[in-house]
């Protein structure tokens, strides 16, 4: 044992070796006894007792977790395995070797966010890079599949560099396709701004395993540069494989992490699906990017869609309203979201009055009629066509030529 | 005046001339003295009295509508100049030429639906083609940009068929684009099932000028091939201008006529939107097909979407859902609308318990490993491994070597 480590340091690094996460049993022993004697019992130096036992039911009990009798016996029994192999000095030692740390509860720095996930919460992040984790409200989790179409990349890069240059934090795993692009985005915007003091953290890569092997092998370089500008986090410690279990769970700290979780495209039955799920139990914001309807690889962000477990959103102003609902931040405006297209421009009879639009509507745009005219055409009264067309001259819509006729004026 | 057209139809044909769409002051008077009485009192014949004036303006109060003390008198103003040229006797000779015929309240083949309308209710509908409206509940709208898109096109001819088959009928306006492929599509269904007796009903069209004319131009080949095979309908009476009010009071029948309204695309400002929220209003079902977010033609379905004024659709069988929405037709499932992508497979997790899935993910895909090195991999007790190393080889995932070494099995 490394005398200079601290025990609580020394014990959460050694409940995430020892215990799998959302394990919920793991987190009512932490809170209900502190880490480090929670590490004791966990790798079995230490029994329960009664008392311990106790209070972990009652703790499971009040999360609404159903746990039998047994179940903290039977959590003893599937962590002390895995007892014969701890070393957290060594694992912290690689963490520092690799220019990391250990983010705990108890120290400055613990994303609070993170406890939001209740008894799910991790026992500590291991994290590659020097950066703090900003709080939830910059953080913006983009994440889709893996197989991602031209589409789905195009997009996604949008979105990326549109959050990374309103200063957010871009949050997704460390796949090939959607989450490698986003992170490709963000840092792509990080190096055009250069390294500036106090630069926002443009992006973060939460692993599956450790953050000594970048995972897949294809993305070493791209995760190197997200570790180097960014960071890169885990629940696991170094060393561990990333495995379904562990993907599956890392998702859930990508959502709690994140003010919304964006999908921007996934097939009918795709992780990205569960971080979906997550982020809207944990009552955060969740976007799904719209595609063709013949794309397989929209078919799950429709389905979101469909079921309403999804807000719509085509571009990064959409993101931030998801994020920021009421608007403490920049509201998208219409304008904002197309402005290429001219469709906003003020059509005509906006804010017309109905017996205008009639009226509008009545008026020849060569030649021209006399109010009587008008009237039957219209199906308004003469009085009416003659206020009417006061109206309408005012706002630039109608002219009356030298012979008292009239017809409609361009505005 | 023909004495053998009763005086019902010709007071409808009168009033439809006579008072522009959704005037409510018109229905209300109607409503109060019946359309006999109230046509000779908007043309003037007779004047309104007292007692007719209160019943009005009660109906009106009713109906949530704020008209003030001279509410008739003014719509009486507006009304009048068009009594000049009043013939319904010859606007009703003219539907017959053109192989038409009035629909009113009082007869049978009045949709139900448009009760809905309350005092927005269309006076009569002139109808051009021989066949009835079919009841709300098979009806569906299908509508959109006048300028769409290959993509647009390509899925509306997909949704039009795929209701159509369903026996279905489409109903949509009259204009380029997506209205008019929803028609062609469904004609061809039509066509390809020949002329059968019994036939259901493909396709409606409304229009928002005169059945007599066919607007626009480029459309009269196939608004006609509608009229013979399906129903052209307008609320205005032959020879009626299709001016910008009559298009947005018209979008109001679509909506009321169908179950279900589905936008296939639509710019940020279009007047598909319009016909989308006439339909919220009156409870009918909203659909929206999504597209990419480059798509300026998609901004306005998305925009439905985002503000949760329409359900995302992708396919026929999500808009029958959306039509009926407890089931009592068809129910989509994911293998009906994705049955190509492979997508659905059962993955090899799907239904297994937690602990299973970490023993899973710890067994060896080559080689193998005993019970206890299983119990380190994957975090859990030797006893819980035994259990479910026998668990999963029963569900053929597991499988254990002669030397009695566990390895994964291909299901």
């Amino acid at each position: 044992m490394n005398a200079a480590v601290p025990g609580i340091l020394r014990a959460r690094a050694a409940l995430s070796r020892l215990i799998e996460p959302s394990d919920t049993m793991g987190q009512a022993l932490v809170t209900a006894v502190g880490p480090e004697h929670a590490a004791r019992i966990a790798s079995g130096e230490e029994p329960p007792g009664e008392a311990v036992r106790r209070r972990v039911s009652s703790l499971l009990d009040e999360s609404g977790i159903r746990a039998p009798g047994r179940a903290l016996a039977e959590a003893l029994e599937r962590w002390r395995p895995r007892a014969a192999g701890l070393a957290p000095d060594r694992d912290l030692a690689t963490a520092v070797r690799f220019g990391g740390t250990l983010l705990v509860p108890e120290y400055h720095g613990w994303p609070e966010a993170l406890y939001d996930l209740g008894l799910g919460m991790p026992f500590c992040l291991w994290a590659r890079g020097g950066a703090a984790v900003p709080a939830a409200p910059h953080c913006i989790a983009v994440v889709g599949s893996r197989d991602a179409t031209a589409y789905g990349l195009a997009i996604t890069g949008d979105l990326a560099a549109g959050l990374a240059q309103r200063g957010r934090t871009v949050i997704s795993g460390g796949a090939y396709g959607i989450d490698a692009q986003a992170h490709r985005s963000a840092l792509a915007v990080a190096d055009r701004d250069g390294p500036e003091p106090g630069e926002p953290l443009r992006t973060i890569a939460v692993l599956a395993g450790g953050v000594d092997r970048f995972y897949p092998a294809g993305n070493e370089d791209l995760l190197r540069a997200v570790a180097d500008r960014g960071l890169v986090l885990s629940e696991v410690p170094p060393g561990s494989a990333p495995t379904r279990w562990r993907f599956l769970q890392r998702n859930r700290l990508i959502a709690a992490l994140s003010a919304a979780t964006v999908v921007v495209e996934a097939r009918w039955r795709s992780g990205a699906l569960n971080t979906a799920h997550h982020a809207a139990g944990l009552g955060r914001g969740v976007g799904a990017v719209p595609g063709p309807v013949y794309s397989a690889n929209s078919a799950g962000c429709h389905r979101l869609l469909r079921d309403g477990s999804a807000v719509c959103v085509t571009d990064a102003s959409e993101i931030l309203e998801l994020a920021d609902p009421i608007g403490l931040s920049h509201a998208a405006s219409p304008g904002d979201t197309q402005p290429e297209t001219g469709d906003h421009q003020r059509a005509d009879h906006d804010g017309l009055a109905v017996e205008d639009i009639l009226l509008l509507d009545a008026l020849p745009l060569r030649s021209g009629a006399v109010v009587e005219k008008l009237a039957v055409v219209a199906g308004l009264g003469v009085p009416a066509v003659r206020a009417g067309l006061a109206r309408l001259e005012l706002e630039g819509l109608a002219r009356r030529s030298r012979a008292g006729l009239w017809q409609r004026a361009a505005r």
